[in-house]
């Protein structure tokens, strides 16, 4: 039987596996963790609101029943593009006829100096629980030494990006500091709290329409955050941001938002042509150039859109969810002996959220509902879109909770790192990324 | 105002400070973590029944709104009796007027070579998260590797200790097991995986009649737990354990649930007699001898129990709940000028569950349900103890649906070490409890 490694369990291998299912093919999905990650939400893990089992679905339970599609928890070293393997740490090697590389990005740091070292990403699950195992203990540490925690900014938290990521985090940090004074007992004032949003644009939200930007400025703004638009951030150290005017912010935590690369992922390891951010290059139908029965998809690939196929999608959920499917239908059609087709991004409209009873939907018309509104959209959308009927209800009854009570929520540090050392100081993170040698502003 | 220092956050701990809210003292509770683990359910979050966070609730949240009780995150060093201060590390001492420690215990190990490397043992968060990751990994493994799985044990779990705690994991793990090869997609054969339950004893559940363990034997056995009753475990390697008649048993993964010891902990560090185990001696009002306004409840002391005061309480939630909040109202009394009254402690009965449909309740007056309505009434309990409304409804949710459908439940592995490496090498646990000297068999 036809062979198809999926590699990657994110939006876009799980689409490809899914579309899979039941058909005369042979699948492996691999992915060097056993659970899909819902990364729309991790922001709300990175910030107490969630747990980390509400964002996360074990991959086996999602094609258990489904005999032809097998689960291999690896991590993919390269492919032996001559004997037709995928090469995984550890273990054997799996054969394939076709590949579906669906491998995700990572954040991207612009070469700017400190920023891999002392900022936190979040893109992974182990990204938002460590940020809020950080978060936690710096409200622990200020709470236990409140003396100069203001001027060292102790709780000052700076987000770079002002794309929907970097505005839900500010968003539900104001939250987060607003239910840590008034609900949690610590004794600092609410003041000490600063968020500051830095992006090198001018505005938020750059795919969304100017009102709805300006909303989102005007929304945040109210709700405490320090926006510093029209900034580059210039290097990042331990305990500080430094802008492009010179700025110093005095911080222990920098959230980096500031965008994804392809460059630090396996797609970069093995031989085929990269693009901007080291996206695979792929043809119309998702092809990869110079290798039969390859194709690459999600924030891998550098899928092309618009009517004359000159722009690259956004490396969001949509792309994808329907470009994994649609590379998978390729593999199928081409088995039945008919020709593959091109792929269309459909744009079903873009969504963000601030908070508690503001977000902003967007439709492909460009129509925008904001407000409370906006935000019981956004709410609905991302139950429906959550895997698991278990994770929906439970999500669904966190929210609500929330939102009726805010006197609950998973705010357990759960790292090992006990106190003393309350600090989980940035420099412990594992450097895997280099920085970049590009020097483009993130926004 | 007088200043009280509660040290420990657990059931003992959390119960001497509620019974302290509102009163004329000023109260400081004391965790090197922030939330209360919920202990009597740690062997579902090991098994991937519930999510860390179900059965761990946040300190401040419970005592937010209590204007008399400040909660630190640090680990307590020592105690300065001199200037009357609880030294922590990293920060600043807390001066006390009472104490009440509640500073628990950890795994007792009986200097079984090997023991305290090689098995993992079940009291905190951190000990249940690290054995449901590495059980997970063992799954990944056995079925990326089914060469020879079975002759090294890779899917081999020794439980150590037929005490409700060993009986509930050896219980839960067959149903793990289950799941697994039912739902999961796993390939191996559920022939492959074996769990063996070892204690010194001839029998299990000590506490309860000998009907009540006649039926958890039989239960477990149906179920595919192999006893091994009567056998001393001689030693423990990173692939095998040794039993006293010299049969080697290959296996990746022991469970070491052979009782607690408070020897390993800050009550052993600080000037006080200590009993059995490390055991702080009390008076019988609960009392420190040698000091002035200290008390010690829960794991850590060794209460006295029974119409003559001969016998030490087990150390379950229900020694610690009681005593913890006696303490507290002494403190009360000897401040209002009244004398200490002694501790008696109200058996409630004990439970233990086996699984599914399966589990004791043992009535103070030793009358024992069990089977379904035994298992209900278990159920019904642990839904009440269990601290937050939220927690309570969500692990109301998770159990229902585990029960309806079996197809879901948190089996992610969030820990870092991601595939190569499947394995977690028992070695790389971190071996902060020596082994003890005393030979004594566990159960």
């Amino acid at each position: 039987m036809h062979r198809v490694v999926v590699v990657g369990a994110g939006f876009a291998g799980l689409s490809a596996a899914r579309a899979l299912i039941g058909e005369q093919v042979e699948v492996t999905i691999v992915d060097q963790r056993n659970f899909h990650t819902f990364q729309p939400l991790l922001y709300e893990v990175a910030t107490a609101g969630l747990e980390s089992g509400d964002v996360a679905y074990p991959i086996r339970v999602i094609f258990g029943k489904a005999d032809n599609v097998a689960f291999r928890m690896a991590t993919v070293t390269g492919i032996d593009w001559e004997h037709r393997e995928v090469a995984l740490a550890g273990t054997h090697p799996l054969p394939f006829d076709s590949i579906i590389m669906a491998s995700g990005a990572t954040a991207k740091f612009f070469g700017i100096p400190g920023a891999s070292d002392h900022s936190f990403p979040l893109y992974t699950l182990t990204d938002a629980r460590r940020l809020r195992d950080h978060i936690l203990r710096r409200l622990e540490d200020v709470d236990a030494h409140p003396e100069g925690a203001e001027a060292q900014g102790g709780l000052t938290f700076v987000v770079v990006g002002g794309g929907p990521t970097g505005v839900e985090v500010a968003g539900a940090l104001a939250e987060l500091l607003d239910v840590a004074v008034k609900h949690d007992g610590f004794r600092f004032d609410r003041g000490v709290g600063r968020i500051v949003l830095v992006d090198a644009l001018d505005r938020l939200l750059t795919p969304f329409r100017e009102s709805a930007a300006d909303y989102a400025a005007r929304t945040l703004t109210d709700r405490g955050v320090e926006l510093r638009l029209g900034h580059l951030v210039k290097s990042v150290t331990a305990d500080a941001v430094v802008l492009d005017d010179g700025t110093t912010i005095a911080t222990r935590t920098v959230v980096w938002a500031g965008g994804v690369t392809a460059e630090h992922t396996v797609a970069g390891e093995i031989d085929v042509a990269t693009g901007v951010n080291g996206r695979v290059v792929v043809r119309p139908d998702l092809t990869v150039e110079g290798h039969e029965g390859v194709y690459a998809v999600g924030d891998a690939a550098a899928v092309l859109w618009g009517p004359d196929d000159d722009r690259v999608c956004p490396q969001v959920a949509q792309v994808a969810i329907q470009s994994g499917s649609h590379a998978a239908r390729q593999i199928l059609a081409r088995l039945d002996g008919k020709d593959t087709r091109p792929f269309h991004y459909k744009d079903k409209g873009i969504m963000a959220t601030i908070g508690r009873r503001a977000a902003i939907t967007q439709f492909r018309s460009g129509r925008v509902v904001r407000g409370t509104f906006g935000w019981l959209a956004w709410l609905a959308l991302h139950l429906v879109y959550l895997v698991g009927f278990r994770n929906k209800i439970v999500v669904f009854i966190n929210w609500s909770w929330r939102y009726l009570s805010w006197g609950s929520g998973p705010r357990i540090i759960v790292s090992e790192e006990t106190a003393p050392g309350l600090e989980a100081a940035p420099d412990d993170q594992p450097d895997d990324q280099p920085d970049d040698e590009a020097a483009a502003p993130p926004g």
